[in-house]
């Protein structure tokens, strides 16, 4: 019988990428994304495109409106989205989300009887956020085994983070290995409606990059052609 | 000028006592409640009654649909609370909640430049939740510390515990010399909606008990009166 297996699903590239690779690794994958009232809608229908056509065993989407507390690019309409790289940690940096949505899926894992987590986090070409790094990884998955009935009980929670030392265009490459389309991938933090990217984020910037060092063809649709 | 704590108060009688503590401690205290669907709603009205009258800066209600994983009697209409002691971790546990609710809390901790987030767990007079024994606590500032740009930045996060170690008398007699209204209080998990406690649950046989070990009257209303 194969293992149950929650998986973070942005609709972003790293996501699909982690995806894939748990399914590669045998798991049943059940994917889990969040619409915490982000700037672009366009990344949570990739989600959804994404677990169907991956063969998911179920997706489900958690409804947290993390406007309410504010304090970011991507939540916060007085907060622009910077348009060039910056110094220390940017403005796009939402406050805890990723310890909110690996605390979901540890939720969803214990009803599920699963003892595995993906998240598509890596530390090499990201944002500086501080929840990406492999050390915060681990003490997550530290205080998750003291969390849970399952876990007291014996079933210890693992977090993958299978992206964590690779660089973008290693991610690009391992996961065209594993037929990840990644034109149904959304990266960008202000994307329009139909997913089109602005090309000028970090995020953006960090994909085209990543396709480039990589050798292979960007399939993002970009709402203006880049410049390099 | 006075610190923010961020305290999470469910509207029961450890956590108003809880936000007591902190606001005897000098601290001006934002008040965070989940709506996570819940069997009872009258703990949400109670948490809005206490945080008034307490004098909190703010207070918040997330609206986080929990129902969507079940596996709790508390979020799951097809698990009945059980109203008799029972062996091991009981089905009122809902999975991830005390780790979900501290990580809202460490995201609007870092928008408010807090430092200090209080929580009324405590590890002796409780149903055995695993996600209410201090080593928990410990992992979850741990992992927090690493998680949020303020923490790396040096304002490190310090998780309050204060009943940690406390009986349900001792909790209430701290509470009773800090003016807490326990009238306002529910801990039922079934209560109805005016807030009257069904006497039976486990949460409510607790809570009793403390009141007659403290030697203190009992202002808790019964949807019928209590036997002993």
């Amino acid at each position: 019988m194969k293992k149950n297996a929650v998986v973070l699903l942005s609709g972003g590239l790293d996501s699909a990428t982690c995806l894939a690779i748990a399914k590669a690794h045998g798991f049943d994958c059940y994917c889990l994304s969040l619409d915490y009232h982000q700037r672009s809608i366009a990344e949570l229908k990739a989600a959804k495109n994404i677990a169907l056509h991956s063969g998911a065993k179920a997706h489900k989407t958690v409804q947290l409106d993390l406007s309410l507390f504010g304090g970011s690019a991507l939540t916060d309409a007085d907060i622009d989205v910077p348009e060039s790289e910056t110094e220390g940690i940017p403005v796009t940096y939402v406050p805890a989300r990723n310890t909110i949505m690996l605390s979901l899926s540890l939720a969803w894992a214990e009803v599920l009887s699963a003892q595995d987590i993906f998240i598509g986090v890596n530390a090499l070409d990201y944002s500086g956020y501080p929840d990406c790094r492999g050390e915060y990884v681990k003490a997550f998955q530290e205080m998750a085994n003291l969390a849970t009935k399952s876990a007291v009980e014996g079933r210890k929670i693992t977090v993958h983070a299978p992206l964590i030392d690779m660089t973008k265009a290693e991610i690009i490459v391992k996961g065209t290995g594993l037929s990840v389309d990644y034109g149904e991938t959304v990266s960008c933090y202000q994307a329009d409606d139909l997913g089109r990217a602005c090309c000028v984020c970090d995020s953006c910037r960090l994909r085209k990059e990543g396709f480039n060092q990589a050798g292979i063809e960007d399939p993002t649709v970009y709402q203006t052609q880049p410049t390099s």
